[in-house]
């Protein structure tokens, strides 16, 4: 629901965070977990604020947090976000409210030691990540990837009636800055005969996180799964295309997934993200309606959620000749063909449980037009048609040393714009095979 | 390696260990984690012997312990095994080594209060599993599937090459004893319009849990696997085949999986299972060697594991009848295609993380004949020629009602025979849809 903390005109006594464009103002609060570099302490929760973050722990301890149950100041003092999520969205709701008092202009402003500049810690995994599943929602990407590996029939009979997933792997997931060792693994050789290689079609998927907040250990209907969105992040799940293709089948991708996930290190927070609700995919009139479970009015009307998502990739090459990063695709999660609502319930349907923290993403975000693909694999069309970087190098897949950036943000008119942050990897040379 | 643990001679002061066919003889001492029926102590860890359990919290106070390494005295303080198993098995050695010292007939008998008859405790999951990863390792089941799935093709390309699997879902494991909630999901109703009701081809899969021991962030070899085993329990893969079938293109099981799998509390140790190694699964004339990295001699005459594996059923109007419950299957885990070390070593291939409490299972441990298939899926083709109980009942999946049981055990000429004990579950009718 719309409030006070989403008021456009409110503006923080952290001055970075009221210049336009910055992507943690006032209105964001997004929450992470870090640590001063150098140091040893536990990590901590904190708030992005400008460039700065404000310090939970330190915060309760100059009594600003004291307004608030013992069950959300407790929590804010743990070093993931398992506790706050295990919470609920009123207890988020309160502690909202109480870093808005905090943080505005005329608030009660922090002692200077409760905010830390961004640059100057390190920023951990926001959460303790139980089950990690990814979702495969963009029909547009469905239909492009559908269309190189089964072009008989690029689109399941499945697709238009439930949200398509997978179980991934939770041990592998990493902040955005960790470095992604390129994987080897089998891939078919001549005649179906395989050789196990450092992979050579190594791709990103750009795709939004969706962290579960309070558990669930039953079914749930459409009206209660919003209640279980405590908010999402940037993710890049990193692919190994020759890996993929040739073990994929029956059991779906394991190998070409699991040797590593990132996710940007701070969680926008589901009342954050109020003001950029859309409406759930328009379906052609051709297309099935969801079975009963999978639908709500509310999902109808407003069950999307409008951000917009961006690639870019700076080479090795680039980096030494000093040039920029290079744009290479954006998108919007509206153009998903299910809504996170719907993945919850369709995930719960058989009585998964689901916990605090537990993480889904909803699979490669692309949009319909040429330059919203989300991975390499569409927009090279498994690598037929490299695309062309500045001095001359070209890319199919990625290379050793290149840095693949994801950003995202929500803006709509009358809203103060947010963002996510930076989801961030570079590539390093496939490790050395020890027989 | 062999040593005086496995001594067929050793004796325990605990009579009921020293039963021919006991499960939990001294040669075993299996782990699990346990507290008092009606107690709301911290669950502790706990040794396997004859019918009552050694408490290590309670033997340690007791100064039973004193001759161990201080960090193994505290892992075995904790309250799951994770700690235990981030030691590796040389201490798992010491460990046991110690267990024997305090159990056998001459021993330094434990103190009245450190055993507690297991019928006086409730058993939990052994470990805080992080990720559960699936394999599909029994040649027999992966073909007759495929001939049910895919007459034309029934053994994938990549089959002999590599350990297929895909990874599970980690929040739903349960210890045994757990009831089992049949799940609803969506089925192929007529012409591809789906339907969402309650499973009607509700499965189970016998298979064999690997837990990992110490954890790896970077590929193994073969030689380094072995030794990050830490030990072996029972697995019931629940499976409901209708939602599997509609589900599972193209990025494999999810929710027809997802709902529930039962693990047995007790893990048998690494060290325990010595003389019980078999030869890898003898690949015939025509089949392609293992690349490379998957190949080690060891493995060829002794990376098999001789685990006899069994299922029985008792229907609801069987108990209510008196009537004993009916074996369905026996096979044997020696069968597999591909023995643990090898799904270790493809597992950490890509540079997936394998963390202490990670669970591999085998996949359905079936066997080439009649009588050994791990599931009614192939026990009655698809459902096809149903299986009979006594009194005219049939099966051709699951009722509301069964208990499935599952045992194993080991035993071999000269050796002291070791049992796994009980993974067991009853179906509950599934819940009643609330929209």
């Amino acid at each position: 629901m719309l409030n006070d903390t989403h008021n456009p005109g409110l503006r923080s006594w952290v001055e970075t965070a009221n210049s336009p464009g910055a992507d943690f103002p006032i209105q964001n609060l997004p929450l992470g977990v870090f640590r001063r570099k150098g140091s040893a302490d536990a990590p901590r929760i904190g708030v992005g604020i400008g460039d700065q973050i404000l310090d939970l722990h330190r915060a309760s301890e100059l009594g600003l947090l004291e307004a608030l149950p013992r069950a959300v100041v407790e929590a804010a003092a743990m070093s993931t976000l398992n506790g706050l999520m295990a919470l609920g969205q009123g207890s988020m709701s309160q502690l909202r409210r109480e870093l808005v008092a905090i943080l505005h202009a005329n608030g009660r402003r922090a002692e200077p030691d409760s905010l830390v500049p961004i640059e100057h810690v390190e920023l951990f995994l926001p959460a303790d990540i139980g089950d990690y599943t990814d979702f495969y929602a963009s029909i547009f990407h469905a239909t492009r990837v559908g269309e190189i590996f089964r072009p008989k029939n690029p689109l399941p009979p499945n697709y238009k009636h439930l949200p398509i997933a997978y179980h991934g792997r939770s041990s592998s997931i990493v902040p955005s800055g960790t470095p992604i060792r390129r994987p080897s693994g089998q891939t078919r050789g001549e005649g179906d005969q395989p050789v196990f290689r450092p992979s050579e079609r190594l791709d990103y998927e750009v795709e939004i996180g969706v962290f579960v907040g309070t558990g669930a250990g039953q079914p749930l209907t459409m009206a209660e799964s919003e209640g279980h969105i405590f908010g999402l992040c940037l993710l890049n799940d990193w692919s190994a295309r020759d890996i993929q293709a040739w073990e994929s089948q029956p059991l779906g991708p394991f190998l070409s997934k699991n040797f590593a996930t990132t996710v940007s290190p701070w969680v926008v927070t589901y009342e954050a993200l109020v003001p950029f609700r859309s409406p759930a995919f328009a379906r052609d009139g051709g297309d099935p309606q969801p079975l009963p479970y999978l639908r709500s009015t509310f999902n109808e009307t407003a069950g999307g959620f409008d951000v917009n998502v961006n690639v870019s990739l700076r080479s090795e090459a680039m980096r030494m000749s000093g040039a920029e990063s290079v744009a290479l695709s954006a998108g919007s999660l509206r153009d998903m063909y299910w809504t996170p609502a719907q993945m919850l319930v369709h995930h719960a349907s058989s009585g998964c449980s689901l916990r605090p923290g537990d993480l889904l993403a909803t699979g490669t975000v692309s949009g319909a037009d040429k330059g919203s693909e989300g991975c390499l694999l569409e927009m090279t069309q498994n690598g037929a048609t490299p695309i062309r970087l500045p001095d001359g190098e070209t890319r199919a897949f990625l290379a050793d040393g290149d840095v693949v950036t994801m950003r995202a943000f929500c803006e709509r008119a009358g809203y103060t714009r947010i963002g996510f942050g930076r989801c961030e990897g570079r590539v390093l040379a496939a490790v050395a095979r020890r027989d």
